[in-house]
């Protein structure tokens, strides 16, 4: 097997080639001046398996779009197997049409990364597991980062308690509870019916007093869920509140909203290159590394 | 037929539903927080021919993944046949491996636009018609935009002199010149072996004394050889030197640099959304109508 590392490997791919003692071919990669992406393989892969490297955070298109090109590379080079590791998914939540007309752009983003020429996807925990397995028309193989979430989280907190912020977020909270032996539970969303806007429900059954309150989601975009999630555990006594997700995006202010709700720790993976160092990343490569 | 507008149609989707009396359908699009891009269909086009308008300049991955979405969409909502209008086509310079291991670029992105369910492609004046004609697996029809920019050019000079900037660009200085009925040449290029730095060679043969000097290219991007170009026209006596292009990119400081060069008017065309406003357009929808 080569490692082949993209432009979006956020250094997963130096971390593989190391953990199994593989050869790593960095792609080489720029931008033309007008915006376009170059890509070549610069070594042979001639009737090797490879597995190519590259995350597709922000900027999700062109990180897409490399991607295509280094597989269309890798496999016009002779490569007699291709894996695309993709450990953060763009377009993952867009899993089905909510509206008729919509684009289900989880689909079609499976189906060029298949199409271009990827026999096999690994990826760390999509949105909708089931849903990047049934679009995938090649093998699928889905990374569970709690481990490394939770060695990050035993640092952070004495006496956790494990809140997921919605009842989708249940049973992840229950993986990582196990994975901590600690107790766990969830809160409920609603969405105003005519602004739209996202609430947090009241939980007085909830009695977090003395808990360090660990709440858990697979990703953290604007952080709005989780600020209010954060306020309404202080009220039900928690003692400190941290937050824990597979991928932090922190669009916009999302840093500052969950501090300012009382958020003491952030702990996030590498699947995303997170530019806010106060952001502590738990790295998941070990666990990527026993799906090759 | 139904023509459906993207979020890059630069108006070219309007035009061309007025010109030929079809229904225009705007794809609704938004970009999320995170910079996913989020594409729908608002209307039925089942049973119908749907021809979707969207270019791809800059930012050319994501007009590229939207263009991808609209046609997954367009092809869920049961359309009997999808062409893709795309008035400037991406990547279309990597139309080769220059060197081994370099990805194939045109020929993924093509392979993209047929593969998500496209059954024709209609493309004005890419760098290298013949390469789009062989790697696009359905029909394609290449619009020649001379006409557009003839119309354009007759406004800003009196006694022109077409000129090629290379021995490439010759047949397309020759098509201008006939439109025009004028005389055209070209000069000659050379890329410095160990700067890898472009120069425009001597061309002693040239008379240009008195002449409206036309500098035609398929596209301008850095302006650097345009530039070097008008200079030498003055050198060859030219009274007047203007610039006209398919594509008018216009990175970084290319405008300013083809001002300082003593270029007096730059033309393009509407197959990019041309921000500088003092850039003339000429309007190819038209052209594109008479291929539907």
């Amino acid at each position: 097997m080569i490692i082949v590392g993209g432009p979006a490997s956020n250094g997963i791919d130096e971390k593989l080639s190391e953990m199994l003692n593989v050869k790593l071919i960095k792609a080489e990669h720029k931008i033309f001046p007008d915006g376009e992406s170059y890509i070549r393989i610069p070594e042979s892969v001639r009737g090797e398996e490879v597995a190519i490297v590259q995350s597709t955070y922000y900027p999700q298109d062109k990180h897409l779009i490399e991607l295509l090109l280094m597989i269309e590379a890798v496999k016009n080079l002779g490569a007699s197997k291709i894996i695309s590791i993709i450990p953060y998914l763009a377009y993952a939540r867009q899993d089905r049409r909510f509206k008729d007309g919509e684009a289900l752009s989880l689909k079609i983003v499976l189906n060029l990364i298949y199409e271009s020429g990827s026999d096999e996807l690994i990826t760390v925990e999509p949105h909708k597991p089931d849903a990047v397995i049934s679009y995938f028309k090649g093998n699928v193989k889905i990374v569970d980062p709690t481990p490394a979430l939770a060695r990050e989280i035993k640092k952070e907190v004495e006496n956790p308690f494990i809140l997921a912020p919605d009842r989708g977020a249940l049973e992840r909270a229950e993986r990582l509870a196990k994975e901590l032996n600690s107790p766990y539970s969830h809160i409920e969303k609603e969405r105003d019916r005519t602004t739209g806007e996202v609430r947090i429900k009241e939980a007085p059954h909830l009695d977090l007093h003395g808990k360090d309150v660990v709440l858990i989601d697979d990703i953290i975009s604007t952080g709005g869920t989780l600020a209010q999630a954060s306020q309404l555990s202080y009220n039900l006594g928690a003692r400190k509140v941290i937050a824990a997700a597979t991928h932090v995006l922190l669009v916009n202010d999302a840093y500052d909203k969950l501090t300012r709700a009382g958020i003491k720790s952030i702990i996030g993976t590498n699947t995303i290159k997170v530019e806010n160092k106060n952001v502590k990343i738990a790295d998941i490569s070990d666990l990527i590394a026993v799906k090759l």
